[in-house]
Protein backbone atom coordinates (compact mmCIF):
# COMPACT_ATOMS: atom_id res chain seq x y z
CA UNK A 1 0.00 0.00 0.00
CA UNK A 2 1.82 3.34 -1.16
CA UNK A 3 2.06 5.88 1.15
CA UNK A 4 -0.24 9.24 0.18
CA UNK A 5 1.01 12.26 -0.82
CA UNK A 6 -1.43 15.26 -0.73
CA UNK A 7 -2.20 17.04 -3.57
CA UNK A 8 0.28 19.09 -3.29
CA UNK A 9 2.51 15.55 -3.71
CA UNK A 10 3.41 16.52 0.00
CA UNK A 11 3.52 14.39 3.07
CA UNK A 12 4.01 15.81 6.95
CA UNK A 13 7.00 14.21 8.60
CA UNK A 14 7.32 14.40 12.60
CA UNK A 15 10.70 13.71 13.49
CA UNK A 16 11.16 13.00 17.13
CA UNK A 17 14.65 12.27 18.83
CA UNK A 18 15.78 8.17 18.95
CA UNK A 19 16.81 8.63 22.71
CA UNK A 20 14.71 11.37 24.59
CA UNK A 21 11.39 11.44 22.44
CA UNK A 22 11.41 14.88 22.17
CA UNK A 23 9.42 16.19 18.63
CA UNK A 24 12.46 18.31 17.28
CA UNK A 25 10.62 19.87 14.00
CA UNK A 26 7.48 19.07 11.55
CA UNK A 27 8.57 19.46 7.86
CA UNK A 28 6.90 18.02 4.64
CA UNK A 29 8.58 15.81 1.93
CA UNK A 30 7.82 15.06 -1.47
CA UNK A 31 8.55 11.78 -2.95
CA UNK A 32 12.12 12.64 -3.61
CA UNK A 33 13.15 14.06 -0.41
CA UNK A 34 11.60 10.60 0.96
CA UNK A 35 13.68 8.63 -1.02
CA UNK A 36 16.69 10.40 -0.72
CA UNK A 37 16.19 9.99 3.06
CA UNK A 38 15.96 6.33 2.94
CA UNK A 39 19.37 6.20 0.22
CA UNK A 40 20.80 8.71 2.74
CA UNK A 41 20.08 7.73 5.90
CA UNK A 42 19.56 11.33 6.98
CA UNK A 43 16.41 13.79 7.05
CA UNK A 44 15.57 15.56 3.22
CA UNK A 45 12.50 17.88 3.31
CA UNK A 46 10.90 19.49 0.64
CA UNK A 47 11.14 23.90 1.30
CA UNK A 48 7.75 24.69 0.59
CA UNK A 49 8.94 28.08 1.54
CA UNK A 50 12.31 27.87 -0.73
CA UNK A 51 10.53 25.46 -2.98
CA UNK A 52 13.40 22.82 -2.92
CA UNK A 53 14.73 19.62 -1.86
CA UNK A 54 16.56 20.46 1.76
CA UNK A 55 19.14 18.27 3.30
CA UNK A 56 18.45 19.18 7.26
CA UNK A 57 21.95 20.09 8.16
CA UNK A 58 23.79 20.47 5.07
CA UNK A 59 24.66 24.18 5.79
CA UNK A 60 24.70 23.76 10.07
CA UNK A 61 25.97 20.53 10.14
CA UNK A 62 22.98 19.73 12.72
CA UNK A 63 21.94 16.64 10.62
CA UNK A 64 19.49 13.90 11.39
CA UNK A 65 20.41 10.13 11.42
CA UNK A 66 17.01 8.00 10.66
CA UNK A 67 16.91 5.17 13.07
CA UNK A 68 13.47 4.33 12.74
CA UNK A 69 10.40 5.53 9.81
CA UNK A 70 6.57 4.64 11.05
CA UNK A 71 3.82 5.44 8.82
CA UNK A 72 0.48 6.64 10.41
CA UNK A 73 -2.93 4.24 9.84
CA UNK A 74 -4.54 6.57 7.13
CA UNK A 75 -1.09 6.60 5.33
CA UNK A 76 -0.71 9.78 5.44
CA UNK A 77 1.74 11.30 7.92
CA UNK A 78 5.42 9.70 8.51
CA UNK A 79 7.19 9.85 11.86
CA UNK A 80 10.89 9.39 11.85
CA UNK A 81 13.00 8.51 15.20
CA UNK A 82 16.36 10.14 14.41
CA UNK A 83 19.83 10.45 16.51
CA UNK A 84 20.62 14.69 15.99
CA UNK A 85 23.75 15.86 15.51
CA UNK A 86 23.15 19.01 16.93
CA UNK A 87 20.07 21.72 17.49
CA UNK A 88 17.26 20.59 15.34
CA UNK A 89 15.97 24.08 14.93
CA UNK A 90 17.56 26.88 13.53
CA UNK A 91 16.97 29.23 16.34
CA UNK A 92 19.72 26.97 18.02
CA UNK A 93 17.40 25.81 20.18
CA UNK A 94 16.88 21.54 20.40
CA UNK A 95 13.40 21.10 19.19
CA UNK A 96 11.76 23.77 16.96
CA UNK A 97 8.81 23.71 20.04
CA UNK A 98 10.82 25.69 22.70
CA UNK A 99 7.72 27.68 23.28
CA UNK A 100 4.40 27.14 25.14
CA UNK A 101 1.09 28.40 23.06
CA UNK A 102 0.21 31.86 24.52
CA UNK A 103 -3.15 33.61 25.07
CA UNK A 104 -3.60 35.93 21.99
CA UNK A 105 -1.50 32.87 19.61
CA UNK A 106 -4.89 32.44 18.47
CA UNK B 1 2.07 36.95 17.60
CA UNK B 2 -0.77 34.90 16.28
CA UNK B 3 -0.01 31.35 14.57
CA UNK B 4 -0.60 30.62 11.31
CA UNK B 5 -3.42 28.86 9.86
CA UNK B 6 -2.08 27.61 5.88
CA UNK B 7 -3.96 28.19 3.01
CA UNK B 8 -6.92 26.06 3.93
CA UNK B 9 -7.48 27.69 7.45
CA UNK B 10 -5.60 24.75 9.12
CA UNK B 11 -2.48 23.89 11.53
CA UNK B 12 -1.25 20.65 11.95
CA UNK B 13 -1.23 19.34 15.57
CA UNK B 14 0.55 16.98 16.16
CA UNK B 15 -0.42 14.86 19.94
CA UNK B 16 1.59 13.00 22.30
CA UNK B 17 1.54 11.34 25.15
CA UNK B 18 2.38 13.89 28.14
CA UNK B 19 3.95 10.62 30.40
CA UNK B 20 5.18 7.95 27.35
CA UNK B 21 6.37 10.70 24.99
CA UNK B 22 4.50 8.33 22.21
CA UNK B 23 3.52 10.70 18.90
CA UNK B 24 -0.38 9.24 18.84
CA UNK B 25 -1.92 11.14 15.91
CA UNK B 26 -1.55 13.73 13.91
CA UNK B 27 -4.11 15.92 12.48
CA UNK B 28 -5.47 19.33 12.07
CA UNK B 29 -6.92 22.04 13.68
CA UNK B 30 -8.88 25.42 12.17
CA UNK B 31 -9.17 28.33 14.30
CA UNK B 32 -12.17 26.93 15.80
CA UNK B 33 -11.21 23.50 16.91
CA UNK B 34 -8.45 25.24 18.55
CA UNK B 35 -10.62 27.45 20.32
CA UNK B 36 -12.66 24.32 21.47
CA UNK B 37 -9.50 22.76 22.25
CA UNK B 38 -8.61 25.40 24.64
CA UNK B 39 -11.84 25.85 26.06
CA UNK B 40 -12.76 22.76 26.97
CA UNK B 41 -9.21 20.98 27.61
CA UNK B 42 -9.98 18.04 25.33
CA UNK B 43 -8.54 17.81 21.70
CA UNK B 44 -10.65 18.87 18.62
CA UNK B 45 -9.63 18.38 15.37
CA UNK B 46 -11.26 19.72 12.08
CA UNK B 47 -11.84 16.88 9.92
CA UNK B 48 -10.72 17.08 6.36
CA UNK B 49 -12.56 13.64 4.87
CA UNK B 50 -15.76 15.08 6.48
CA UNK B 51 -15.48 18.46 6.69
CA UNK B 52 -16.67 19.48 10.10
CA UNK B 53 -14.78 19.50 14.18
CA UNK B 54 -14.54 16.33 15.31
CA UNK B 55 -13.95 15.82 19.14
CA UNK B 56 -11.41 13.60 19.19
CA UNK B 57 -13.40 10.39 21.53
CA UNK B 58 -16.66 11.99 21.66
CA UNK B 59 -17.97 8.38 20.14
CA UNK B 60 -15.60 6.18 21.21
CA UNK B 61 -14.95 7.38 24.80
CA UNK B 62 -11.22 7.65 23.76
CA UNK B 63 -10.93 11.98 24.76
CA UNK B 64 -7.46 13.02 24.95
CA UNK B 65 -7.06 15.55 27.61
CA UNK B 66 -4.98 18.42 27.17
CA UNK B 67 -1.55 19.12 29.06
CA UNK B 68 0.28 21.23 27.26
CA UNK B 69 0.22 23.09 23.83
CA UNK B 70 3.51 24.11 22.21
CA UNK B 71 4.03 25.90 18.81
CA UNK B 72 7.28 25.49 17.03
CA UNK B 73 9.72 28.13 15.86
CA UNK B 74 7.66 29.73 12.87
CA UNK B 75 4.78 29.34 13.98
CA UNK B 76 2.63 26.86 11.69
CA UNK B 77 2.53 23.60 13.73
CA UNK B 78 1.08 22.51 17.42
CA UNK B 79 2.49 20.10 19.39
CA UNK B 80 -0.17 19.13 22.16
CA UNK B 81 0.87 16.94 24.90
CA UNK B 82 -2.06 14.73 26.87
CA UNK B 83 -3.10 12.19 28.65
CA UNK B 84 -4.92 9.75 26.82
CA UNK B 85 -8.40 8.25 28.09
CA UNK B 86 -8.08 4.77 25.61
CA UNK B 87 -6.28 4.20 22.47
CA UNK B 88 -5.97 7.18 20.03
CA UNK B 89 -6.05 5.07 16.89
CA UNK B 90 -9.38 4.26 15.51
CA UNK B 91 -7.99 0.98 14.62
CA UNK B 92 -7.75 0.43 18.41
CA UNK B 93 -3.63 0.63 18.62
CA UNK B 94 -2.60 3.46 21.23
CA UNK B 95 -0.75 5.13 18.54
CA UNK B 96 -1.56 5.31 14.86
CA UNK B 97 2.16 5.06 13.94
CA UNK B 98 2.01 1.23 14.66
CA UNK B 99 3.48 0.30 11.54
CA UNK B 100 7.09 0.78 10.25
CA UNK B 101 7.42 2.33 6.92
CA UNK B 102 8.14 -0.92 4.85
CA UNK B 103 9.52 -1.36 0.83
CA UNK B 104 7.12 -0.47 -1.45
CA UNK B 105 5.70 2.21 0.33
CA UNK B 106 7.44 4.66 -1.34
Amino acid sequence: MPIKFDDRGLIPAIVQDNNTGEVLIVAYMNEEALRRTLESGQVWFWSRSRQELWHKGATSGNTLAVREIRKDCDEDALLLKVDPAGPACHTGERSCFYRALEPGDD
